[in-house]
């Protein structure tokens, strides 16, 4: 699994609204992508690790998905148009990277690795004593 | 519930020791911070929006706690034992932010939103109208 993150750097005076990327943006992104899209996250920054506002990033959104590929081709016809958006809820450009999920989630880790063994057999990179008792 | 994202930034010939951040580091912050964090992810960086390696941060960690209180309790008292353990497995140091989940899973955001109405009632950010027909 891949999580793509879109990250929305802070500035003084950012425009940002929130409202907007809740119930207008990622609705349009989840709508275009479709099942490639398995699920996304939305974080509204609050301070850096200290406590202080503001932090690095205004807003944060992570789109899970099952492969780059499945991304890409489910994400990229659409680009312009989500892009296009953007412009209707921050005036910042955001920084996009895409991530290989190692843990997906540690409160249930291990029923999921377990399910990642068919499919990654021989290629994993996970360790299946971390999982297996 | 807010989010603690803990993000290495890449450079050119970065060390990351991943197989230690994800069995001995990540081990360690759950280890000291107990019940108050209620779980974990682990993001290995790949590339960034157009597939192009590498990405912005080499690693990320995010920490899934019930407020900014219940985290800087439980993780201040060991931060120099944590961040202490940051040179065994890397050369960069993180930005840390903290930010407010608005949305956990958008797959199963409904049970979310409901469980939360009883503590949120009156402050929430959140349109009931997104999650109860």
């Amino acid at each position: 699994m891949i999580k793509v993150s879109v990250m929305y750097p802070n500035k003084p005076g950012v425009r940002f609204d929130h409202e907007y990327y809740r119930t207008k943006h990622l609705p349009l992104i989840k709508s275009r992508m479709g099942a490639a899209l398995k699920y996304y996250t939305i974080d509204k920054g609050l301070a850096d690790g200290k406590g202080r506002s503001p932090g690095a990033y205004v807003a944060m959104c992570h789109l899970l998905c099952g492969s780059v590929d499945e991304y890409q081709s489910s994400f990229g016809p659409h680009a312009p148009e989500i892009d296009g958006d953007i412009r209707n809820f921050t005036d910042v450009t955001p920084i996009v990277q895409i991530s290989e999920v190692v843990v997906e989630n540690s409160a249930r880790g291990d029923t999921e690795a377990l399910h990642r063994i068919p499919i990654d057999r021989g290629s994993s990179p996970h360790k299946s004593d971390e999982v297996i008792p």
